[in-house]
């Protein structure tokens, strides 16, 4: 038995997101353990390092499996490259410790969600921004970044219910900056809850176009209720940038 | 009678290019027309700077056309944003004289050309680059591009064949640098004949791989051979960057 570590990239415009599902095969993780099980001859199933919804991208993504296989990494890598689909791609593939597991042993992540804050047309990076035209204000946007900062229960900021899991997660950076016409939002953190990348930033976003305060970010984190939280912005706006291990 | 003048970007990866054509509203050209004629309530026809082929991008096309309206130019400007396709966009939409022609006044184009020169998977600029991993040498594409500088009959670099018209132009400026991955070839001159860019590029990248001399390319502008020329890399690779005016 082998044990592999992959970097995936993958444009997620046409796909139900990364976990397999019956009744599609239009998952970034079915499109994997496809080509890999026909590849290597067995059965293959791979863990990544999370979940990523419907839509979002990936310039990151890390995911593992353990095969039976006389196939060596780069082999391996040739062939995911001979036979994934233009929108899937691996970037490298390493031998990795047996005990590694690629959702199990991260230790942090980083998302970034591009906006296109401008009336001028947005024809080449249509698939990956969402377009938002009103003037931000950044300042405004960074105050309320400082409040999300370190450890809180993110209840309020995902599409969780309240359940046995956890909904405690420490933000350790969030860069707000201007790119030209975009605005571009980074955040970094040991995890985030379900949608929570993307109701953050809608949330940032009404607070930049001035119809809520900086400070309400703490009532948010206060009262864990989703309704208090501002509106989830497009899957197509976000990409993972990077999984980190220890 | 009033005149436009518009800076107009695409996508043409759906496309069958800029020319309008009888069997197919799948043009760039058609597209306008056909939401200009509406939104002004007359037939408008425009004039483009110059036709590009099928699957050829724009960020900086220039057209203009003549109508009898009493739209204003912003008016014009936020009738074509709400109903053109989300793969060609208006940038602005100015007054110009009635003797202003996009095409006729046209005294300078700039041109780029995207190489993928990475085996690692290129994901998200997929359909605006061309892939081609083997190794480049950017001296030797360099000397050949000073061959090629200044006015020359590129009969040789072009899809045109022998006739009336004259295949002179002037190159003014040829770059090339590295961009990551990429590859980056950029064009200036007075005019480029068809597929005139695309020969070039793929007769420099012959030479980068160091399969043909850079010298050779002062054959070819001897010879006006097409056959003597390198291949045509493929449309996708290239964007109309700007169309200059006196």
């Amino acid at each position: 038995m082998q044990a592999f570590k992959l970097l995936i990239q993958y444009d997620g415009t046409r796909y139900r997101g990364w976990q397999r599902q019956t009744g599609t095969d239009q998952t970034i993780q079915g499109k994997l353990e496809a080509v890999l099980s026909r590849s290597l001859g067995v059965p293959v199933q791979i863990q990544g390092s999370g979940r990523t919804d419907a839509g979002v991208h990936a310039l990151g993504q890390v995911a593992s499996f353990q095969a039976e296989t006389n196939l060596e990494a780069d082999q391996i890598l040739a062939l995911c490259r001979a036979y994934l689909p233009e929108d899937i791609g691996v970037v490298w593939v390493k031998p990795a410790s047996p005990r590694f597991h690629a959702r199990l042993n991260a230790t942090g992540k980083t998302y970034r969600y591009r906006v296109w804050n401008s009336d001028e047309p947005c024809i080449f990076q249509r698939r990956y921004v969402y377009s938002f035209p009103d003037p931000l204000d950044l300042t405004r946007m960074e105050q309320a970044a400082k409040l999300l900062l370190g450890r809180h229960d993110f209840l309020g900021f995902s599409a969780d219910k309240v359940g046995k899991k956890s909904t405690v997660r420490t933000i350790t950076a969030i860069d707000i900056h201007r790119d030209g016409p975009e605005v571009v939002f980074t955040y970094s953190g040991d995890g985030f809850l379900r949608q929570m990348v993307r109701i953050l930033t809608g949330t940032l976003l009404e607070i930049g176009r001035g119809e809520r305060e900086a400070q309400s970010v703490l009532q948010i984190l206060q009262t864990g209720r989703r309704a208090d939280a501002g509106f989830t912005v497009p899957a197509k706006g976000l990409c993972l940038m990077e999984v980190r291990y220890d």
